[in-house]
């Protein structure tokens, strides 16, 4: 392509850009799903917190499912200043086996959330594999979604799962999609650390 | 659900896991790929790459498109003592609209990148919105594909952008692609702080 024609093409690519941005005028926190079978959705929950955290803002993590302290993510972020961290999970479901365990530290962890979504202090609060606990009927989506509907108007939610339930959806300003095309796993390379945990 | 089938389902469900956990028995670095028009492909890899870190592994960041230090995740991670950040783009290329400047600083940025390529001690690199740089033909794609094949056997990679060129692709071992369900944006929401940037 000419310098000429790459040039003309950016201007209008340009111009098409600087228009959305002119109609994109409100500021609100809004609520971010991540969801589907491939990988990366926590990892992008994460990073959207470390960008946060960047800019001096405070955030909260919730690990639902996750049951390990032993990750990256949380020997990388358990010692940042505006962060709290909670691992609420017993392991995942498959591995406890036991139902009215894992409903107890679904509830438990859900008291921590909603603690969370009433903190005006809160810029971003990351709810990460909470969409498994609709999906296994460990919690109630109706009092969430009120929780998510009364939240300060500033704060940031990211929800992450494979399949997200529908009310959640329904109120959602972001969803991304996250689909697995091709795993190293069904290769057969081992789960390792920095990558999977 | 009563508290027996559950058991009976998650106990089938962990024989499944463990099955493929079983066969999951290489050990060696991964070339991961994050494509698709959603919001999350940049986050996620930040988000991995927190999780390298949390581990004590060493990465490093080249961003090909953005030109700009203020970003989060920039301000978040710049003083980490294990990892190098190498913010190559002129701005996004419809802002500057000067092919010959971006090819530039494209070639610039693979040769940063390309040192990276052959650092053993680096245990992660992120080439953050590469794709652009083949999509707008600014880099040849065969150089490319030669450096991440030669690569340290146990170097991750990560790459991200809307498209990948196909060549980088065969050679993936991990291809997710995010997909834009909805996005805040288009229901007028800014690009805010901590979110977009």
């Amino acid at each position: 392509m000419s310098d000429e024609r790459h040039q003309q093409r950016m201007q209008r690519k340009k111009a098409v850009v600087d228009e959305r941005i002119r109609q994109a005028t409100q500021t609100r926190g809004v609520l971010i799903l991540l969801k589907g079978n491939g990988k990366g959705k926590s990892s992008s929950a994460l990073g959207t917190l470390a960008r946060s955290l960047g800019h001096g803002q405070r955030g909260a993590v919730v690990q639902f499912i996750k049951g390990r302290f032993e990750t990256g993510e949380y020997l990388f972020f358990r010692d940042h200043p505006r962060l709290e961290w909670h691992i609420m999970g017993q392991g995942f479901t498959w591995e406890t086996q036991d139902r009215t365990r894992d409903v107890e530290a679904a509830q438990a962890a859900w008291v921590t959330a909603k603690g969370l979504l009433e903190n005006p202090s809160l810029d971003i609060v990351v709810l990460d594999e909470m969409s498994y606990m609709f999906k296994y009927d460990y919690l109630d989506v109706a009092p969430v979604v009120e929780a998510l509907k009364n939240r300060p108007a500033h704060q940031n939610v990211i929800i992450t799962g494979r399949t997200i339930a529908t009310p959640l959806q329904e109120i959602a300003d972001t969803i991304s999609v996250v689909q697995d095309e091709r795993h190293a796993f069904r290769a057969g390379v081992k789960a390792q650390k920095g990558i999977e945990y």
